[in-house]
């Protein structure tokens, strides 16, 4: 009788669930369910009052349903009985948090706090705390603290110490009843198991978890006396990805169709589990997970400190190597941004636009993009940038756009791994994961650009496929996720090689972006920092 | 028995005949007639043969089919007879300039040189003469050539020293058969009355005459030592703006039904004729025609060197005054490629644009712009430079981006302002002319940029007005040109007159405009040269 494992992919509006067979990977059921109430940002459902500007909220109860619905229905779609399933492992967005009772139950459902915006879950993508993080990351300078080099000078207002110091000063009472302080990955596996458990990984990438330790009292006293002791809310032992955080409980058996015990593998992070997905857990083998953004992780033999970067954990992508991410915040986005908003009629499809831009010589556009739609949370971790092109003339078409934006993000890719490989981590080749990866012009540019083998993970639902390995190791039927990733990952490698001729011209480009970058991006000329203010101030006059 | 006059704008693609009535200014009858053979850019009529990249040529017989068909419909349409008419007077395109022998017959009408393209018309974007524009240049900075300054520093490639180096450094033969080397204004004025003359317009702006003479013998020997008696081909006695060059031939009273003898003004460019069709020969009163490109001129009561600038001509515009002219390379051409080649699907149209474009608030698109799309022939005189648009984010529209369009080209004209007010040439408010008029919020954004009072030409027919007016001072109906466009000129002043509170928000954008402006423009970054480079290398292999 084969066994099989469930890894589920709790994404921003849905979660998948994936039917996976133990003994080679094969992916034999897979569903969808949507979150009922999606992300939360103009008004929330249960008093209908409006949300202020950059809020991103979600209802953990939507979490439970892709429990309920998603896994029975991958079940039956595999056509395999419970007890072929040992186990199950999850993956979810991060920071993506929430406050909760002592015994897991979420504020947002505790009866008196229904109404209050600060009980629910924050999404990553809530952007309102960043007057927070702004204090948390000049006083970290200031104090010289240890931790703030791990995460490239700068600590995201998208994670755990910003989002709870926008809680408490937004909301103490909410602040106060709140008795854990809790990554959605962990809590669903709360509520899988019945057991709190902590991750590793979303410790160490997001709640600031270093050599052993939280930020002192001190430093957080200093932030708001009230918040000195706010760790208290995150402290527990942290758990190594892939270890068993308990046995099914009777209750989540039900919600899912498996068997009470079945064993449950501890909470991880959609980028990081791409990694085992796509057996990319050697050093020097860098995984990029290209949506609307694109999320770099790679394991490294050694510790350094790379500015900019995400961050870098002990075991944060796999135990017994340091685990390094970073990021760009446009991607997919800005291609999609083409498409629906600039691209002339007979040109808004991606397919189209590939085409054509396929068909011109490298630099023939005359064009340079910086990729910074979205903000650059890459080595400048600025929101308040924005995108640029230059070199446009009457004879610019759209494929000579288009073209410029993919080859952007290439550019953007490169200037991660050059600071990488300055601070001493090897980035040797690059396996994409992702919708992206379809995509073979861009495949070819980023081998070109970055004079990198290129090569594509296997499956097409990398994290669900990753949280699968992981609940394979967890239910002990490999020794670690390395092992079980040589089994059970999937990748092509090598599918795309670096031409020379074109990785020649790519340099002069390149050359061009990082100057602009540079520019732009650190202080020769806050033209874009200076547009923001004045958009805003426009748009609040209006 | 009213008097008429016949005003002919000879454009780049058409000729257009309008009957004006002496008295008032009332335009009674217009006809338009295009070329047979439009722009010559491909290949050459008579032979098929493909012409060089970046030329530009035109058939001179084309111009006289206006005068056989557009004006005798222009005086059909008008519904008045010959004898009415007493005078007729032209504009043209500048530098539009061609070889013709002694007589004045076309060197492309000898029946040895038909398939010769040097033989044939240039028109004023043949650009294929910049290396020569580039040494006239040089050496001329090199000696000091006192006439040097008078251009803003530098000679265009599209003026005629540049364009006859280019025909003897190509063609030497047809050079040495060219015995005059004249405008298009003038060889027409030329066929209508028999007798060559030169205005000092034409002669001023495109052909480097100064303070009574062309450049030196010596100066055009170290250019090539063949070119030393250049100035035979050109030298001949000025005639001022408005003057009579003589009355029509039997020949060309045919080719236009007016009658033998009837007066025949002297050569003039469309920008500065519409100075007068506007009633703006004022100074301090600068007149932009705007259409696909900009041209600035305004009359000053004293000589200042301007940078960049295009030219100081005593006289230039109107006699008594020095007359200036500046302008921008690319204006209506942006906004229409911006419709026509990256406008997304129901943003196609100006209409739609515009009128979405003028709910924003000032700056709330977060964008500015460099106008550099067809290069800047305004401060900077680099045909190579390119433009850019910053400030783009995910939730940039095609408005957001038109209205940053708009504004860019308000920047241009400021920045030229300014120029000519730093160096003492007033510039007290705007009077629009040409195409661009119509579009009432491009005309609020340039009061509001410029904080001048800024009106509109009466006529729609600038030009053929202008030449029409001076077409009347030539027949002696008026003393000047100045009290001729007191009474025929139309405008309606302070159409538009600047807001304050927008103003003081365009301030801020116009400084970021201007500091990317020196920046890419001079030297700061040379990104968009390196990336022209780039690009003129990619197509050349591909």
């Amino acid at each position: 009788m084969d066994q099989y494992v469930v890894g589920i992919d709790f994404g921003t509006l849905s979660g998948r669930a994936l039917v996976v067979r133990v003994a080679d990977g094969t992916e034999v059921g897979t569903a969808v369910h949507s979150y009922r109430h999606g992300v939360i940002e103009e008004t929330l459902p249960a008093t209908g009052q409006p949300l202020p500007p950059d809020w991103a909220l979600q209802d953990p109860n939507d979490y439970r349903d892709v429990l309920r619905h998603a896994v029975p229905d991958a079940l039956t779609g595999a056509g395999i009985r419970p007890e072929q399933v040992v186990g199950i492992g999850i993956d979810f967005t991060a920071s993506t948090v929430l406050p909760t009772l002592a015994d897991g139950t979420p504020l947002c459902e505790v009866s008196d706090l229904r109404d209050r915006p600060h009980a629910y879950v924050k999404l990553w993508k809530h952007h309102a705390a960043q007057p927070h993080a702004d204090r948390i990351n000049a006083l970290a300078h200031e104090r010289r603290e240890a931790w703030i080099g791990r995460y490239g000078g700068k600590i995201s207002a998208e994670w755990e110490f910003a989002k709870a110091l926008q809680l408490l000063e937004e909301d103490p009472e909410v602040y106060r009843r709140a008795e854990r302080w809790i990554e959605a990955a962990d809590w669903i596996v709360w509520q899988l198991c019945g057991v709190e458990t902590r991750n590793v990984c979303t410790a160490g990438y997001k709640g600031i978890y270093q050599d052993g330790r939280y930020p002192s009292r001190d430093y957080l006293t200093m932030l708001n006396p009230d918040f000195a002791d706010f760790v208290t809310k995150l402290d527990h032992p942290l758990s190594t990805l892939g270890s068993r955080a308990g046995g099914l409980t009777a209750e989540a058996a039900a919600w899912t169709g498996l068997r009470p015990g079945t064993a449950v593998a501890v909470g991880n992070v959609d980028a990081h589990v791409t990694a085992a997905a796509a057996n990319a857990l050697a050093p020097g083998r860098m995984v990029l997970v290209m949506g609307t953004s694109t999320c770099h992780v790679v394991n490294g033999t050694t510790l350094a400190e790379v500015p900019g970067m995400c961050g870098v954990v002990d075991g944060g992508i796999s135990a017994g190597a340091w685990g390094y991410e970073a990021g760009q915040s446009g991607v997919g986005d800005i291609f999609g941004w083409y498409v629906d908003h600039a691209a002339p009629p007979g040109y808004a499809s991606h397919e189209v636009l590939t085409e054509q831009a396929a068909q011109l010589p490298v630099g023939a556009h005359g064009l340079v993009a910086l990729d910074w739609w979205n903000g650059n949370r890459s080595l400048l971790v600025n929101h308040e940038l924005s995108g640029l092109i230059v070199g446009l003339t009457l004879a610019t078409r759209p494929a000579d756009i288009y073209r410029a934006l993919l080859e952007s993000t290439a550019f953007g890719t490169r200037l991660i791994i050059e600071a990488f490989e300055q601070a001493g981590v090897a980035v040797d080749e690059l396996t994409v994961a992702g919708g992206l990866m379809s995509n073979a012009l861009l495949m070819q540019i980023y081998a070109d650009v970055t004079r990198r083998p290129l090569g594509l993970a296997g499956s097409a639902q990398g994290p669900a496929l990753g949280a699968a390995i992981h609940a394979a190791v967890a239910a002990g039927c490999y020794h670690d996720v390395a092992s079980a990733a040589e089994v059970m990952g999937r990748v092509t490698r090598d599918q795309y090689v670096p031409d020379e001729a074109r990785a020649k011209v790519y340099d002069e480009l390149y050359a061009e972006y990082r100057a602009l970058h540079d520019y732009l991006g650190r202080g020769g000329n806050d033209v874009l920092l200076r547009l923001r203010k004045v958009r805003n101030a426009a748009q609040v006059r209006s």
